[in-house]
């Protein structure tokens, strides 16, 4: 077939002439790839046999700066580095980043999912226009420090796809920024059953579920039990998340439930469960607002540990079974098994330990930032909270600090030695901000716990949350679409398609 | 535990307070259900033997309408019937209803999901508020024409959700407007591997392969074979559907791709597949005009019937083989098996046979709207075509005869025989529409394809097709965010965060 010949052609000239360097460094064998997508894959065993990828780069290239990760610190760090004097490579199994102090609201409509998610490319357009700047899809599987290379997997989903294959790229500068996980203490169940609140596809499942059990439980052969048991949403850990996560619950039932699903408005309830006090980062006066603000809504406030989690209830510790339709689980965060794996220098908790300037020693041109790394213990700094604020400032710093390397000519690898790295990064807490549903946030701006200063609670502080919100989404585009669902929101109410 | 059988009290009572008929007309035993719901549900064979539902409406209640679907038809029909006359109840697997004319836009970002939703609640929200009006996410499983009953079995998904339930409705009158499938004209592998373009999730399905695509072209070790067919579109069908989605893509290619994709952006191809002519209900000179226009904008017009679809590819009859990484079929619908299964009279073409009063004869109280039904032979009509259009009108005309028999007292199931039903269905076609991208369209004002009338082409046309979509968005929500979308897409480009 002549004109489909021609494009193959037209495609396989035209690519040389746009990726001149770094194309198929370590190249494949032709038919071999064509008999891999021949026979039809097989998702169980993937055959991750063959390895390409990015070569060191050579003298006339830029120095390359590879990023492991596309949350707050990645994202920020790759925004401030100086693409003229570097190439950026991104490496993470999503292609955005997740605002998170919005995505609770995303939950039941507030906003809508793609306000809250940042294309990568938006954020640093250079690696989507750059000739040897790339975002892959793929996650990082090994670091071989001493060569200059990651292992790398590529990401692939649904149905007819490939099956994932392996590939290296060496880096000049490794900026390991892979974030946390969300912890489950070991509790059986919680990973089977309950939902995270982490990333976009969180939000959207409890959304999906959400709207299903409420109109499930509005059809004939629906037991009365079955019927509270299923609009019973158990929020389980009262840090921030799953304190804004249960105020947005409320505020959708208290508006749009109670007109949209009128038959089964008064079967709707909402537990937060916390072994521990709700918001305890927060001022006490703050905490005990947030307290009587929520049963004002609604919400359930129940002091118990989890013990094991089933498909349709709960046990807590003494024994009580808590029946529930959905179920949010939001205790916190911890590294993730694959940070753990690393064979470097280790901060306590298991955070890949990092020195004054965020860069982990032992080890050359690698450095670490976000929820993933803590300062050594050996530097006498505490380990820093698990906080967008934090990995954000990181992100920034290190963004600075490479540039500045850049600069002094210690780009490459191996180069950066005898190149004074300046101020070593402090963090300044500016304050924690929550909303408590009903126009109704908590600002505290203590720079610790310990420590004096201003707190606010009420609609104010609703007003300073929103605003603050707005103005901190990174792209124009966003910053529109958000002020616009929450307009939409205040006009319309929320939109209740299951799409 | 204290307050959660206080929670559970106070549920049951409350229900009944707001629920006063219907509630439970066949009940469950208790002891059954709270069996079913302890145990560990089995999706694959569901014990679907219980039996629940709203039995006959009584003497001072309103007579109950039964809509089965919630597509063009059965929501204009639901939108226009008299709450205050009847009690309405909708059967469907989803809650919302899709404006189908911009789907196409959405697979590509030009407008995003929400905005072409609609819930069913928003369309008539008696039905979220009336005690006796109710939307059952279900689908029906057969109806007894007999004894005024339909049965239905719930729809249920996701990870620990229940198993299906099966229950029946009376109906009063009972309005089938199931709509249609899409035809597949019995090749093997297109329900496999191809994708539809008939609903929302359809046209997710499509944002995130493109995307997926796209970015796994990128990644090294992808041989210039498999880059070439992961970015190959191809479109099987040259109707309006297959054309629009067509010049969105390339619409999407020639702007978004380019500048977010840049490394990859020379291997995308758009090909159409078309059996004989595209666009055949259009005018002559209108039709070469898209030929034209579709071919500048890069897509390639392939004549061909397809004989086999595999996983990567599709096989002409010819015996060419076409390469695919993105397979969209669109070559028109069909009666749905259920609809070909049901005991009533049938149309040419195995649709509902309906009388010029879209009344099912040989049966009491049944009516047939929209793509699922046509004339039936002894009308002298023709079969109309399944178009919004269409089903628009019927569903309209349908909703005042209705409430013309309500207010004539024959509501009731068994009581309209006598009344009279006015003047029968008659269908004008007002044009046909469709986009071809780059700011142009096609309108054809023609009433037939024989007759005679306007037809434009172009810039101007592409504006009438907006502003006409525009209007005709049921809700100002959505006409605000297609709006609004619009507007984002033109000056900020379209989102290609995968989510």
């Amino acid at each position: 077939m002549a004109w489909f010949r021609t494009l193959t052609q037209f495609s396989v000239t035209k690519s040389s002439s746009i990726r001149p360097r770094n194309t198929n460094p370590f190249p494949l064998p032709t038919l071999a790839s064509l008999a891999q997508f021949s026979s039809a894959p097989t998702h169980e065993t993937p055959p991750v046999t063959q390895y390409a990828g990015l070569e060191p780069t050579k003298p006339g290239e830029k120095p390359r700066v590879v990023v492991l990760g596309s949350g707050w610190a990645g994202c920020r760090l790759m925004k401030g580095l100086d693409t003229s004097a570097y190439d950026v490579v991104c490496v993470s199994p999503r292609n955005h980043m997740v605002f998170t102090p919005l995505l609770a609201s995303t939950c039941v409509g507030t906003l809508e999912f793609r306000s809250v998610a940042e294309p990568i490319g938006r954020i640093q357009p250079a690696i989507s226009r750059e000739p040897g700047s790339y975002f892959f899809l793929s996650k990082c599987t090994g670091i071989d420090a001493d060569n200059h290379l990651v292992q790398c997997e590529s990401v692939t989903d649904g149905a007819d796809s490939l099956d994932p294959w392996k590939f290296k790229i060496s880096y000049d500068k490794l900026v390991i920024a892979l974030g946390a996980e969300a912890s489950t203490f070991g509790i059986h169940g919680v990973k089977e059953h309950a939902i995270f609140l982490r990333e976009v596809y969180h939000a959207q499942e409890i959304r999906r579920k959400l709207l299903l059990n409420l109109m499930l439980s509005d059809v004939p052969g629906v037991s009365e039990e079955e019927k509270s048991r299923l609009l019973h949403c158990v929020v389980v850990g009262g840090g921030p998340t799953g304190v804004e996560f249960s105020g947005e619950l409320s505020d959708f039932i208290m508006r749009d439930v109670r007109q949209r699903y009128a038959h089964v408005k008064n079967y709707v309830h909402v537990t937060l469960i916390e072994a521990n006090e709700i918001l305890s980062s927060f001022d006490d006066r703050l905490r005990r607002y947030a307290t009587k603000q929520l049963t004002k809504s609604g919400v359930r406030l129940v002091r118990g540990i989890v013990k094991d989690v089933k498909a349709h209830k709960l046990i807590l510790n003494d024994g009580t079974e808590v029946p529930y339709g959905l179920l949010v689980w939001s205790t916190g965060v911890g590294p993730s098994p694959f940070v753990k794996s690393l064979d470097l220098p280790k901060a306590p908790g298991g955070r890949i330990g990092v020195d004054e300037w965020l860069c982990v020693p032992s080890v050359e041109d690698i450095f670490s930032i976000g929820d993933c790394s803590g300062f050594l213990e050996s530097t006498g700094k505490p380990t820093l909270p698990a906080l967008a604020q934090v990995a954000e400032r990181q992100g920034k710093y290190l963004a600075n600090l490479l540039n500045r390397i850049g600069k002094a000519g210690g780009g490459r690898a191996n180069s950066a030695k005898d190149i004074d790295f300046g101020e070593p990064f402090v963090y300044k807490h500016l304050g924690s901000m929550a909303t408590i549903g009903r126009y109704k946030a908590l600002v505290d701006l203590r720079q610790s716990k310990e420590a004096k200063g201003l707190s606010l609670a009420g609609f104010p502080s609703w007003f300073i949350w929103r605003s603050a919100y707005l103005t901190r989404v990174i792209s124009w585009r966003n910053r529109f679409y958000v002020a616009i669902n929450w307009a939409t929101t205040f006009v319309f109410g929320r939109d209740i398609s299951r799409i």
